[in-house]
């Protein structure tokens, strides 16, 4: 299969679930070795899970797939350009490569709108819409002595 | 409980998680109506899941606790100021307000970095350390088109 056909996979999900009232209008894979090894699709609204983007979904099936908290030699192909969520987890997948059909305007114009995740990272935390505000604790201290002194950690 | 015991339960459940060998020394609670609703823990190399992390781990019980997608009027206490994706997870959830015992500073000084993240998503697509690249494809397109014109959508 060629990455044109991939990228149309993506889509495909996209439109199946909508047709089946799955969730919003997003699909992805995740190809290794020139096959589709993972699919996913935003099941936010379905599965009680506003961490279901398409992305995650995929990326999560294909770690399952690979038996790995890697994607090592993966390209992923998805629908539209990840949101911040679906960045952060691309990063820390770490596929080869990510390829995007519709744009983050496009998902906009139709009300999918992540600008404003953005906007909130720029800002001083007591300012964003939703305050973060530090609240110190020894035991997470503790947790991190104890993580840096344990010799079979598994690093990641 | 105070406030101050939810964070030292997440510090906790930090700690954990490194004694039962599940994870890396993160954990997080979820609170409502002055009560712990979820907890989660990292189990990113213990289940093959690089989006495990523990603040999305206790998004996704609290949110199947409550049967929704969305955490109205919860409390979010992380034993670590949260990596990107998490943030995003979090804006997607909406709760009310994220409190945090370690900073990213402290994570980084026991080798959790996430500024490269930050940093990543400031430059061009094309010179990241994982590219993005545009391919386009009809299919996404009409899922947009298709998810405009239904009428039954659920918006998240």
């Amino acid at each position: 299969m060629e990455k044109q056909e991939f990228m149309k996979r993506a889509g495909a999900l996209a439109r199946e679930n909508i047709a089946k009232g799955l969730g919003g209008p997003f699909g992805c894979v995740v190809v290794k070795d020139g096959k589709i090894i993972a699919e996913g699709s935003n099941h936010v609204t379905t599965s009680d899970d506003p961490t279901a983007h398409a992305e995650i979904v995929a990326i999560r099936n294909a770690c399952k797939t690979l038996s790995s908290f890697q994607l090592d030699g993966c390209e992923i192909y998805t629908s539209c350009e990840p949101c911040p969520m679906c960045l952060g987890a691309i990063y820390w997948a770490r596929p080869e490569k990510v390829y995007y059909s519709s744009t983050k305007n496009d998902a906009k114009n139709i009300g999918f709108d992540d600008q404003f995740i953005y906007e909130e990272m720029e800002k001083d935390y007591a300012e964003r819409g939703i305050p973060f505000e530090r609240l110190e604790d020894e035991e997470s201290t503790k947790a991190f002595h104890e993580w840096t002194k344990k010799n079979d950690k598994i690093e990641y």
